[in-house]
């Protein structure tokens, strides 16, 4: 299974780094996808930096089995682009894993889907979601449908075991009945 | 007349400049507003640095008759803290000028204002307001009642002359009147 992980500048370092290793140590192969492919990427701490694998015009949601959005500034840079907000519709539509952290849910307000959803989020963004009509959750984990959305770098661990988690139980059962193309198959 | 300018890390650098010396240079008092008093604030860009004149303790709306909300990353990081959110809905309570750009109206949206409104802000920011029920101009300076926004950067001439003018108007007559205190009086 191909993960998607959407990265533009300024990311929160650990928000990248912590669930793309755990999804590589679960066997699970994750492309960078930026702006413009092998562009160098810095997390806004400055502890992280990564080359983007592909550029958005080299991917389509049908490659991928999910996606992942971590947090920090880049979700704000990359929804800017409108090729990046149509990627993450893409995977709505077809009913695909999106995990988002922290700011990633900026990303899904951009791409208009949050009304009657339910989330979490970084605490100012929960405030947006509430008034574009979304749920929203404290928790450290929230799962909807074929969301699952996390708050800050302390829900890393429970975000990151969620997410494998999630994707094991799609690949033991559901992806062998057309998931991909059936909008909200996914548990 | 003295205004208030709420300022934390992160902010666009020319978006707190040029505004600030433009007011400054029409013989206004200008207090950066803080989370702490005397901490130093700092530009993304790295082009600015300027410390805390006042903590948001040691402050009310009445000290003052017009706030200005600089863009960047300073809007996220304050409306965490729920004395700026106060203190910015004191001032639209009052009816006094309140003069956003950029990201700046995030701070709006956390005050829970911006439904009904008529504004503009930094392109990604203005699909949120959208979202929130406010009118949303893709023009250089909006005006609606006391709240005068824009859009970037290159709208901050036009902004800060709208915001001069804007004093001007009001310091020649309505605060004779007793604008402080008058919600909704500002033109």
């Amino acid at each position: 299974m191909k993960i998607a992980c959407v990265l533009g500048q300024g990311f929160e370092d650990s928000e990248f780094r912590i669930p793309y290793d755990r999804l590589r140590e679960a066997g699970y192969q994750v492309d960078v996808i930026g702006v413009k492919a092998g562009e160098e990427l810095k997390g806004y701490k400055g502890k992280e930096k990564v080359k983007a694998d592909k550029s958005i015009d080299q991917v389509k949601a049908a490659d991928y089995d999910a996606l992942l959005i971590p947090g920090g500034q880049s979700p704000d840079h990359l929804r800017v682009d409108k090729r990046m907000v149509d990627f993450v519709k893409q995977f709505d539509q077809s009913g695909k894993l999106i995990a988002a952290v922290c700011h990633g849910p900026q990303l899904l307000m951009a791409a208009h889907l949050v009304k009657g959803r339910t989330l979490t989020a970084w605490q100012t963004i929960q405030d947006d979601l509430q008034q574009m009509g979304a749920t929203v959750k404290d928790q450290p984990v929230v799962k909807d449908r074929n969301w699952i959305t996390s708050r800050k770098p302390e829900d890393l661990d429970q975000f990151s075991s969620a997410i494998v988690d999630e994707l094991e139980r799609g690949d033991a059962g559901i992806r062998d009945t057309g998931r991909p193309s059936q909008p909200g198959a996914h548990p």
